[in-house]
């Protein structure tokens, strides 16, 4: 079964955003504070890493067959430039597909029929490999209609005191998750991997 | 020096409490999810946790000389049943001292000046061990006001979906930590510890 998984980086006090849907140069800083050099699909974006950070990187890269992102997320980041830099398939969950992209791209997929369609389409197209779900809101729709099998934290060690929770107005809580299933100090950042305790 | 630190167990989406001030059956089950027991000063109180859950608790109790509090966790415990648990002096922050209760004890302090006031006054008591401080709102005072040495979190695999952060309202933020120091895996818990970096 295709397992889905979602992850973000999170301040230590629980946020994946500031207040302002900012504050990643606090959040991702160890995207780039090491010397290990990890390229993406996007010439222009290269982790600099430590060894640690880029093997984590790596094997999530490996592991990872397709996403499921949010139309907010795919139009903040532009459509990451035509394809996104893990160099997978993304499905975006939209109410309508944006002006000037098709329906059914290589690089993009857009799913107007809700976010159970848009999980069944990225499982097909990510066959053995792994569903990565991204960001929070889209990981709550997920988590609460039972279909997130993996919880991935970066824990950075930085207070925001406020800003954008990882699960925000989750309504399914208490959710118990099992873990951590695997913990990898990098530089500035504690990666962390939890299961969803599934009920029954 | 001695060394100011303050400790929480916190959900993975970074609550120490729900919305209500409760949901502690999700948060403390690690307290009482082991065989190893650890009494407390308190009779009626025992821990039972998994053997490094008990060796971090003992050392952690080894390393307090005094703990500094906020009057409402004071009142909410009904002062520990006269003694806290950790079996030290505790210094509470408040603006009067409580009917019935002495300004100086042995188990309790009342501090009426502030926060800076309590800590010294902790500090004299703990002498070449730590001072704690508990809970939320009184830790993000002493991190505001420069005091905080250690931020320790007893991380738990859970989501609440909302409630009270552990530094909620910092005026400072963002404030960066270096660690994690240390890494810990209980059952059902990750104690973490991580360094204030102090400014210049």
């Amino acid at each position: 079964m295709t397992k889905v998984t979602t992850g973000a980086t999170m301040s230590l006090d629980g946020y994946i955003a500031d207040a302002t849907h900012g504050g990643f140069e606090h959040l991702f800083q160890w995207y780039g504070n090491g010397d290990v050099e990890t390229p993406t699909a996007n010439p222009d974006m290269t982790f600099r890493t430590s060894a640690a950070s880029a093997e984590h990187v790596r094997e999530l890269t490996e592991r990872t067959g397709a996403l499921v992102v949010g139309r907010r997320l795919f139009d903040m980041t532009n459509g990451w430039g035509g394809r996104h830099p893990m160099d997978v398939p993304v499905v975006v969950v939209t109410h309508h597909v944006p002006e000037g992209w098709e329906r059914e791209g290589d690089s993009f997929v857009f799913v107007t029929d809700g976010i159970e369609a848009a999980i069944d389409r990225a499982k097909a197209i990510a066959g053995d490999k792994e569903v990565g779900v991204n960001g929070g809101t889209i990981a709550t729709q997920v988590l609460e209609a039972g279909l997130l099998d993996e919880v991935h934290v970066d824990l950075v060690p930085v207070l925001l005191g406020d800003g954008i929770p990882f699960f925000a107005g989750l309504k399914i809580a208490p959710v118990q998750l099992e873990g951590p299933t695997r913990v990898v100090q990098g530089n500035g950042v504690t990666h962390l991997a939890y299961r969803v305790r599934k009920a029954g």
